[in-house]
């Protein structure tokens, strides 16, 4: 019985067809669930269907309950290990399992803790992660994942560059505008914010330099190709590496023959 | 007879000088057909020369329809299959052939259908996919077209990872900004064209985040940046491999003929 | 004589310190001349000190024309040829020689044409290509050419492809928001601009889409990250295949031992 | 006593305990001065903790002062030379060293010598330097230092090729504009302004071209794709090439010892 339990809530196993129908309802509810995220924000329907979204975040809730309930059962076949608690342990606390259990505990809380509503309205976010367990059910991601985490130093280095950059940016700005402008940089954190926006080129135009501090602005742009330039050609390289080694996997020694990778 | 329209309309076939001729006055139609539009939004221009546009109209697609019916005349020879129904059904579904289609029927459409005039109008868009005709003479899109294909799941799963960062952005920053800029951010919808905006870099500067939503902006405006450095360097890693598989494809010594790798 | 200045006015034929010292005189002239641009468009500059502008213009035309006149004179020893005409057609028509030429000839022309001196005005802004000269002294610039030169088709294929997208972006757009803000989206030419400004996540911020047409916005701000993504994968993958080729300069077959490239 | 402090004070030199807790401390010790410097530009928390601020200021320059004096000190270890004196000049003129001394001098300024205050407020904007003193600590940065400057010619050719390109449309702009939106493009600088933050694909929206200069705002908005794309793939070959070089650089089968490459 929980042979099949498993067989059925825990993808990748055994790919069955009681498996696949599982996952795909899952993956609908999900995707329900966001759509009425959505929804619900409008008002006019908000109050018009007010008892429907109750009714469906009940469900909702209530399904993925189960559903958490029986991954938790069966874990000790998805992690075997040398006893039933360090199976329980390392699936609860595998980043999944976490993700699943921040995606339903927000529905317990306001049953347990008498709070201001409004707070557990910003809690309510946390539902959204529920779509985030869409990904569980990809794997290409991987690859992407593998050259993240080769190109991590490079990637974080070029991260601390450009924070340095903009801290000295907005610094400088708030200098040169801070008088000029009062309004649109009364601190650095609004210098901050401008030199950001800048530096990703988005460029609102809700805050912009004028006169001298245009000379400052012109270069944190000319920078802002840079720090588009950088990790895209860190992780461009990141790709070509992985291609590289997949090409090389069968590689022989043209000496002895033998085979070297 | 069939042979030699083949040999015209049918490009690549051949090459004739007469197969040239055809292709660079169909190419030189649809330039026109693309100017007229474009001139045909102008109202002062629009109205002087109203008589003049519906002639050019009426002989595009009289030209147009007699090269599609000629195309579907030789399809036998276009698509040599065991029965004529199958080179028919063949070259009606080819890409090419349906893009064709839609581009002439709009205009026979009135004439079968009694609707709303300004339904026709947006119907008429259609007539814009002529354009895309000229693709059809270019073949050095091919390689794109392969890398993007090559590169398809790791794309997705970028694209995919992007959605979600967009979603969680979105409803973040209605629950910080829907009570601050109820005008800005009045619903989820409203908060993702804002995130979109953002992530793209593109930045319009109609709907920017006050106050503590300058936080979430300034991730977002961040991660816009993964969001361009990683199709990047996979579509780049997808041009380096096909380069790579050129020349290691099968590379022999000019002067004993061996086989190097 | 005539090779001394030879040696002289045509750069990295000697190198001798008179060459150095000719070229980077003509150099400092240029710099000066653009920087004579720049302050003239100020009022208050342009009008304090209108006989010195004038005075640097006849003299830097003098010196120029003095310059162009050398390298006329010697283009018999720059490009040796069998007769002396085609010397002097070869230099004439040389890239280089056009943008000296042109950068001189404004001067002349108000002398010898009667026409009104607004045209004129605009025609000066020719004298601008002088900067042009600079690039005559780098030749670090060959890589970047012949990498571009090599990825023209695929370049070519994507600006075409981005092309059709702003049409049809442009098209729907002009349909969608033409009758909802008929004062940003007065005819396709208006909408044309929306979607450059779109699809190059410029973003100004003068024209956006409201309600329905924030969905096709958002979509060319997506296809923009791709706009970008395709010229940067295809010039990285020029210059990786540029460093290729040099590694493999010298590379022998393992079998006769005799150079292969 | 000499070659403990400088087992203290120079790092990477032992990597002891000692040192490790003395970095943190420094490090520590920078972070909360930026962050005082935020705090300070709000005036209502500046002028409460006013006096706070100050006692800070005064700790973390003398802390700042003693690491200097220290690391001058032992600078013969760490910079072991002929003489004493030679040891001293290497260090006081080795980059960090300056960045140091500049993160303190400002302090001691105001003491020696009678100056305007509002101009010694913009001196201590040099306090900020302070900050990279981090750098120091991360050897990670190294390879895209390599990168980027094994690259320079690469990279400074496409900077001066886009500085042409912003000379000669914000010149174009100007003759285009300037007329039309006076206040906009009152001069060159002001049309470079705009140059600048349409190549870099910032777009504020405090500036935009109108009518006919629409057309030279779309060349420029596709050009600053290029913009891009260019440095992006020199950078990104440029690692590449390193990661290639790596591979390359000595590789011996594991088997019988001889060398591949």
């Amino acid at each position: 019985m929980k042979e099949r339990i498993y067989r059925i809530v825990e993808k990748g196993a055994h790919g069955s067809k009681g498996n696949l129908i599982f996952d795909y309802a899952i993956m609908l509810l999900i995707i329900a669930n966001t759509f009425a995220i959505f929804l619900e924000t409008f008002p006019s329907i908000s109050s018009a269907y007010k008892s429907f979204f109750n009714l469906f975040e009940f469900i909702s809730v209530i399904v993925f309950s189960i559903e958490y309930s029986l991954r938790l059962y069966v874990s000790d076949l998805t992690y075997p290990s040398s006893s039933r608690t360090k199976s329980l342990l390392k699936f609860i606390f595998s980043p999944y399992a976490i993700i699943d259990l921040i995606a339903i505990i927000p529905f317990y809380l306001p049953f347990l803790i008498k709070i201001d509503l409004r707070f557990i309205r910003i809690l309510r976010m946390m539902r959204f992660v529920r779509l985030f367990k869409i990904s569980r059910y990809n794997s290409s991601l991987n690859l992407i994942w593998i050259v993240i985490k080769e190109k991590k130093s490079e990637l974080t280095v070029t991260g601390f560059l450009a924070f340095l950059i903009l801290l000295v940016a907005s610094f400088l700005m708030f200098h040169v505008e801070g008088n000029v402008q009062p309004e649109k940089f009364p601190n650095l954190f609004s210098s901050f914010w401008w030199a950001i926006s800048t530096l990703t080129t988005v460029g609102y135009g809700d805050v912009y330099p004028t006169g001298v501090g245009k000379i400052i602005g012109a270069f944190i742009s000319v920078l802002g190709i840079g720090v588009v330039a950088l990790p895209t050609g860190i992780i461009g390289s990141g790709f070509m590496e992985k291609i590289g080694n997949k090409k090389h996997d069968s590689e022989y020694c043209p000496h002895c023959g033998k085979k070297i990778k």
